[in-house]
């Protein structure tokens, strides 16, 4: 079957006015992608299959994220909206070059795996037009009923028009079909319109397929996995599920998740082994989290790589650009962004790190703050091997400091540091003896 | 059935002891609000809408909330706990009166919703002496049978007095009650106390109305919505499933919450258009989030307003008095207090901003900190727009920091600085060379 | 039945392959705690009650874990893994002392109670030789059933060779059992390996007894009370369970958790009266929280001690070693380590407080840093009572400051500061008009 070519088109047109927002539907994100991603995610891969995505007038960000993500992918606009089989339609010209099997698929349900479209295509090798997806409804109210005889799909049955006896079919449509590439044409051209509300429905290809005398059948699976996503509440329901399946793997693989509940995964997320994660933690896209690596709650990190042993957090934000060395540490109130931290480098506390360079086992104190920002343009901080960052340290970019160099607590440094240096940037302490005393008074005198 | 008059009597004279804590039962919170507002906030409102609410002796707690939240309310004292008819009869004052519907309604069922008291009142208007609340009980196990001849109440039957039979009946009394207002003292005034523990039942109330002749209905709502609160994991599951309703309605209005059951809101939190709330955020009383608005993880709100595309956390706190203008940034381990930021400010890290006015485009620095409290007193901080303030600089209030002004990193600030001024504290930077290294020889030799 | 003396057999040889990860099974954590440490927690305790644990060759881990828990407990080393009847017998030296009842429980079933281990040892003092731990099924495939007599455990038939109908039988064997510690040898010496893997099968145990003419009877406890831990997802689903225990005896003594489900507890973690959690608190072992005290969201606390009526968080973390006074407050983003605040102290934002004494009512003010670490020891701050610490500031220790001192904003303190006195390490402000004009019109002119 791996032989066979494939064109899985895309139907990502649809506004999503239940969303109640600007945003696009299939633009919407769960687990760190759009929900088009996950799709193309789930698709045909690989020599001989290609991509087809149909999008709505006025998409231009859906079509920029749809190259984006699959820049070989033939694009279509659906320029009004009649219906399912039009939809399909507007990819016509993809459709004409006759792939082995042409797989339809929504841009709003994200949960279907790639095992599940397998599954969908294999009918058609051994020679039937046409599988639908079903799945066995809790509550079938307003969904198509697959009509079956013995083990062959008869027709899909919307409610409207269901008998007392077919509503009580709990098998249902999912929407997502597979078919014979070189025979789909035929089919969806027949397809009319002579309905209620003048649409073209792809459902009808199942009693077109039939009176061709042609074979169509049901592949079953769950109703979590064909959700689709019409609403703001379906969109969370959905981020649970691919949530539970990220977590569920994550510890299938090893890594420790004390409260697998609260913690949240990208779908790009990888783990080395012995990894622990601890309750209450936000992983964004593209994170890589090191062998015996830790990650104590209250922690949120994206696009970041965490070496062996690292630790991280609690209260800890990596932004994008951020490494850590092995056995390296970022402890709780501290923020890097753009910063690769060599191994054993040590941010225990209340510090920014950002746009900097950090030697292996340097110690960067309490408060330190990597001054970045001019209020005009970003300038980078460099610091060598094992120096010491005294607290309350404010490094002005551009600067480098040398290794093995030491900086007094609560300095400003806004010139270079040699090697083994020591800098300071401070004024002789000043004590006046019973001086707060006096002040106290003062003050209590005056007090508002 | 609007046009018809009503008194509430709120039964909040309950000392809640299986809860296990000095502070009485109905000001308790859910969402941010006592148990009793939100009672009061459901009862019947606007013209011809009256409140009786019974208090507990030495509930002057309760009665401080109680004219907080309603001042035009008639607050009644029940001496002693002889029962739930007694604690009605202890507004007699109010009933008297004679309104058209008298509801009698419980301080510690806060989830049941106006509708519910609507629906409740509607069989008075048809005629109906009393209509009692009921319920499916998935366990009736305790509690008080609705026995039904038809569609009318015949009686209301206690555990310890039912039959086998009676027993099986899940239709249960959820103790809240709307009686015909002017037959209503008639009816109390004859439920005697000839029980074992001598107290006077509203449940006879039905009983009585029967023997009058006066029709008696059972409305039916759901469990979850009557269940009273008697201990702190019954509160907690209140909480739970008002926070899950504020949750659904927040993303029916079109509010994209990533993972709903992480994210606490308060009854009265506001939203506008194409909201983004990340996971683990917690909003307290008196939020209102503007369009476009995104609030990132571990963000904690309370009494803030979020201007329209302004960004929060990860890690931020604003405290009251807090507002973020059009498109303002608080970023990580940043806290706000009483601080007006105008359009476009941005505190991206560790800072924190009290007692304070930023002038529109201004860009404070991480590490930043209003002083505003000197020991004695609160001074407040004004910063001009589009200033810049340098990383670690401590504003020692009261202080102006004028327009466009530029604030050296480091920097402690006691004097005002003029518009376009620059102003700086700082002494100038020592570098020794070698001397780390010498520092690091002589510290080896002695390390404890 | 307390008169009877009792050996409790810990089986914690396993390997937990399944686990994927390099630590020994039952040295994973649930609740802040080994899976050994909790199964040690429940088992008979007192005069008479003696414990032997049997470890795997090559688990020194394991062995220090059972010293730390239970320096008294006998430990042996099962050197091959030849069936659990094999593991029991590596103990045969503690059970031919004799004790009058002999447990034998897993290292990996954290959630059996001492109240279910009383019930299992109480056939025993009744005359039977074995009880066994049974639990109803959910979905029995592949656990051992429990074939009953009436009342008496005829058998445990393995799924292998059970008949359509045994199958059938939801009753399973849990694995624990308690037998007649005198004839307990006789018993464990007669079960064979005959058995298609070669190895000795505790389970055997039963048709012996009853060849002998022993009664042997089930006692039945919940599922998830005795689920083993295979897998990391199972750890997690204990470590749910046992969250939820906590959650719920917390709330049952008093304490207010208003979203319980986002409270993670340790099992030693106790509390006063009056105490609220909000959401979103972890808290690791080795903590107390007196009355009144309140705990705000995002709190992360270890090995410490909260005063009555002290405030933490939002967004604090006390490492161990942290006492806080009555009423002393910890505000946001605020770490405190080794730290003893006594009564009233606030320190209320920004705040790293490690190696301290601070005295009473003394106000440590934003942006304060002890600098406890010079990069090559660890020193101590003190701070007498009633002091004001200035915000920004570096202590830098081994430092004392007196009491009701003043130190100023911004400040390096190196010098010990007298009771009363004012200390300030500062620069005069510069200040020049314009100058940020002209640096502003410059660096417009050359921006990146």
């Amino acid at each position: 079957m791996t032989a066979r070519s494939s064109l899985t088109i895309v139907l990502a047109a649809g506004e999503g006015t239940r969303m109640r927002t600007s945003v696009p539907k299939v633009l919407h994100p769960i687990a760190g992608e759009s929900l088009l991603a996950h799709v193309l995610a789930a698709a045909p891969k690989g020599a001989g299959s290609s991509i087809a995505i149909v999008i709505g007038p006025e998409h231009a960000a859906v079509e920029k994220e749809a190259r984006r993500l699959r820049p070989d992918a033939d694009i279509f606009v659906q320029r009004e909206r009649l219906g399912t089989a039009h939809a399909v339609l507007a990819a016509r010209q993809a459709i004409a070059r006759g792939a082995d099997d042409l797989l339809v698929v929504f841009g709003d349900t994200p949960l279907i795996t790639a095992e599940t479209f397998a599954r969908l295509r294999a009918p058609l090798a051994r020679g039937a037009a046409l599988a639908v997806l079903g799945f066995r409804a809790a509550d079938p109210t307003g969904y198509g009923r697959l009509l079956l005889d013995g083990s062959k799909l008869v027709a899909i049955r919307e409610q409207a028009d269901a008998s007392e006896a077919e509503r009580a079919i709990t098998l249902c449509n999912a929407g997502v079909m597979a078919m014979d590439g070189r025979r789909a044409l035929a089919i969806l051209d027949k397809i009319g319109n002579a309905n209620s509300k003048g649409e073209f429905y792809l459902v009808d290809a199942v009693s077109i397929a039939r009176e061709q005398g042609l074979e169509a059948v049901v592949i079953e699976t769950s109703e979590d996995e064909v959700r689709g996503i019409n609403t703001k509440a379906q969109l969370a329901q959905a981020e649970a599920v691919m949530q539970n399946r990220l977590r569920r793997a994550a510890m299938d693989a090893g890594v420790t998740l004390i409260a697998p509940e609260t913690v949240y995964l990208a779908a790009d997320t990888t783990f080395g082994r012995d990894v622990t994660i601890e309750p209450f933690v936000v992983i964004g896209p593209g994170v890589s989290i090191g062998d015996g690596a830790i990650v104590h709650s209250f922690s949120h990190i994206v696009q970041s790589k965490l070496g062996r042993n690292s630790l991280l957090g609690p209260f800890a934000r990596l932004r994008p650009g951020t490494s850590l060395g092995d056995g390296a540490k970022i402890g709780n109130f501290v923020e890097a962004k753009a910063a690769v931290l060599e191994a054993g480098v040590k941010v225990n506390h209340l510090s920014y790190i950002g746009d900097a360079h950090v030697g292996a086992n340097s110690n960067i104190g309490a408060g330190t703050i990597t001054c970045n920002y001019d209020g005009f343009n970003k300038h980078k901080t460099t610091i060598g091997e094992g120096a010491f960052i005294g607290t309350n340290t404010s490094l002005v970019a551009p600067i480098n400091i040398g290794a093995r160099a030491y900086i007094g607590s609560g300095s400003v440094i806004t010139r270079d540091v040699p090697d083994d240096a020591l800098a300071l940037e401070r004024s002789p302490q000043t004590t006046r003896e019973g001086a707060a005393a006096r002040f106290r008074n003062a003050k209590s005198r005056h007090k508002k």
